[in-house]
């Protein structure tokens, strides 16, 4: 996990929502991503799927029924689906996401009976740091809109704007 | 729905699966896409995941509020998942996926409304075209299944093999 969280602070470099997550087979490192949504200006970029896709073209295989996902924050349906159809084995994540989390906040899509596919799922782990790179990264988010909103409220109150 | 069967058609040709998917944008198709998970080896590689990205890349936005997506088969959890995240605002479909079909199957994801988007459904267009097409590929890949346990047998039973 603290990979994961090494890959998330990868994402507040580029000002994107940190989420950072890596995929583990045995006791190698195959697959690595970060939330990389506003720079590929992709819908699908989210951390869980580039870990995924490095990991599927460093194995050659679509098949990761070895594998291990970890992941800073409970993975959306998206990313839920994708953990499904990779027959990955376990999925370790940090902290919930109550809004649209798809492994145990919203839906437990790891554990439906009837799909083809079940995973072990693992909640909790470093939860608090992976809690807190989130808020931070928001609080510096809110700060900054602020700061623009003043700007433009002194822009448009001096004679000569700016 | 006819273009999104066309890309069903050429996944045939690479005896992949064959579900095709098309983004329509006011009257332009922006995006194309058929399963390829075999022939990338990528467990995120179906039709609709394909299609999304390269609408998103024609449009170079991430947002796809103004699209349409049409795919042959009810997409699965991860490809409904990612019409959510790309904001799509209609989900056209042909046939249903009784086993893994997750906007009206299994689940009707695209309508919770504790998501942060909802999705309008169509299903059943052209449905029986779509489902011909997967029907006849799977009976195709048995027939030939059993013509290879009948070489193998024979050639388990020739003294010198084959």
């Amino acid at each position: 996990m603290k990979l994961a969280l090494q890959e998330a602070n990868r994402a507040v470099e580029k000002e994107e929502v940190p989420v950072g997550a890596v995929v583990v087979c045995g006791d190698r490192v195959v697959g690595r991503g970060h939330n990389r949504r506003e720079e590929l200006q992709s819908p699908t970029a989210h951390a869980e799927m580039l870990a995924l896709q490095e990991a599927a073209s460093s194995l050659r295989s679509w098949r990761l029924q070895d594998c291990t996902l970890y992941v800073t924050l409970e993975p959306c349906v998206m990313c839920v689906g994708a953990i499904l159809q990779a027959r990955i084995a376990r999925l370790v994540f940090g902290c919930l996401d109550p809004k649209g989390g798809a492994a145990e906040s919203l839906y437990r899509l790891c554990e439906d009976p009837r799909l083809n596919h079940n995973v072990v799922v693992t909640s909790g782990v470093l939860g608090s740091e992976c809690a807190r790179i989130l808020s931070e990264f928001f609080v510096g988010l809110r700060a900054k809109d602020n700061d623009n909103k003043v700007a433009r409220t002194n822009s448009l109150l001096s004679p000569h704007g700016s």
